[in-house]
């Protein structure tokens, strides 16, 4: 019989991040059962279809049992209110964490919300995800041969090992650092992607039909590698900047600078210049390559059966 | 024994495009000889070891023989040369084409350098491609369900057809339109993505030393699907801005202005702007998924063996 680390696990948001976990748990025998919270009914009845659950409810009041480990996977949003349910519903030391992708703004409605000491609390952000919403999208492997970066509130709460301990569990390899430059580093390599790539596609849907039409049809040149991560989930999103206004403020005015620049070269023939800098972004490419964070692309249809 | 369409025929430049195409002359049967031209020794060498072609040579004048059919893959900056060595070089009726990304340009160097009728020339862009570059990359597979864009100087010309059979041959499907309409629709479904990733991946590179090597270590969070791009040929990018100037600024006008919105909207925490457009941008992601033209995506490492 597998010798479980937690008894019960609940997980708060059982979307594409939630159900991963819920797997990963199954899977590897970290958790004896594991229960969710999600506000959809669609989303309960899928994870019920799917088998990811021991149960789901609407809502953590539904629940008369306690937990060991509390996963937060919902949008930035819901956060302040479920530190709240939380408040009030702990009734014995429970570890907290939770996997949202800002941290200043988590730490705060933390701190605003939640004056129960058996809640312990490490905030998380396992860099992991693809542009599917919903638990049919979630898989175990989701984890693996990522990093998960953790913003301790006191860095010496003794529960951080423990949170530590269950990320590298499903896989996740754990990094430390302030919430302030957890929110700075992550504006740059994935908020301000994410903000451009929506910001492509939806200029291209807003050109003449015709030309719509045809962009959609080459988009193999270039433009399908932006509307994979304008897939994404919009409320997700829509939190996000919310959540990290100025650091994605301070990040979008060097992009636009820098794109200005490269706008300006264009316009006065200054090929040289191009050049220069075609050449220098392959060094960043090779760096992430050799760091085995790049990802497969598959430039043909062939691998369409896997998960993408 | 084999029907071969083409006795011989000529590759000028024998990189990642050439060399598929080269691959597929072969895998398919469709040509008996398959002969290069290449200012890289490097190149030849590896054509060469990898038993790519017939022969390679550094120059057209180092061929005696004549050739039926030949096809232009260097980057953009070399075809008016190519097409006056081609005026002089070509004593009998042959089909030529290419592979350049801009299509203006390539028939303004044809029109300015070439005025031998024997040359049967008709621009032609394949959508396909991948980041790397060089004959080792190339695969015969590359155009497997791609389009491959036609732009006739005469619609009239009788050999159009057979130019459409060739590139038919090797997988792609045929269309036809003016080089004004491909050069618009090209700078908005690849070359402005193009630009944008190059110019988020020299932001990053300008980075503060620390956030720059934390912006690598997580560049799954999105910012890796902009840094395969920028991975890609700086001359032949450089050629691309140079040639398709005006197209490229107009687009480019136009991104800046829908990204302000955003920046705007993010500033004012217009939530509900935010998730209308992240919501719309959906949609044209389904299509391109519908229309089979979004590649495929892994985002764990396992897909590594394969051709990307």
């Amino acid at each position: 019989m597998a010798n479980f680390i937690f008894q019960k696990t609940l997980i708060i948001g059982v979307g594409l991040i939630g159900s991963s976990i819920a797997r990963a748990l199954r899977e590897y025998s970290i958790s004896s059962e594991i229960y969710g919270v999600d506000t959809s009914d669609d989303v309960l009845e899928k994870c019920n279809n799917l088998n990811i659950l021991s149960s789901g409810k609407k809502d953590l009041k539904d629940y008369s049992c306690q937990f060991d480990l509390i996963i937060i996977c919902s949008p930035l949003s819901t956060y302040k209110k479920i530190f709240s349910s939380l408040s009030s519903f702990v009734k014995k030391p429970t570890l907290v964490t939770d996997v949202g992708s800002t941290k200043v703004s988590v730490i705060k409605d933390y701190q605003d919300a939640c004056n129960n000491q058996d809640v312990k609390f490490v905030p998380s952000h396992p860099i992991a995800g693809i542009e599917k919403s919903g638990p049919e999208y979630g898989f175990s492997k989701l984890f693996e041969n990522r990093f998960c970066i953790l913003t301790p509130i006191n860095n010496n709460d003794d529960f951080i090992i423990d949170v530590k301990s269950f990320w590298e569990l499903i896989g996740l390899e754990i990094q430390i650092m302030t919430a302030e430059h957890h929110d700075r580093v992550l504006a740059m390599t994935s908020h301000i992607p994410q903000l451009i790539a929506y910001s492509i596609v939806a200029t291209a849907s807003e050109l003449e039909t015709h030309i719509r039409d045809e962009v959609i049809k080459y988009s193999a040149a270039g433009f399908r590698d932006f509307t994979r991560l304008a897939g994404s989930d919009p409320i997700m999103w829509r939190d996000i900047y919310s959540m990290n206004k100025n650091a994605v403020l301070e990040m979008l005015g060097r992009f636009a600078e820098d794109l200005s620049t490269l706008q300006k070269a264009i316009r006065n023939n200054d090929t040289k210049f191009l050049e220069k800098t075609f050449s220098s972004t392959r060094e960043i490419r090779r760096l992430i390559e050799k760091l085995g964070q790049a990802g497969s692309f598959d430039p043909t249809e062939s691998g369409k059966n896997k998960k993408n």
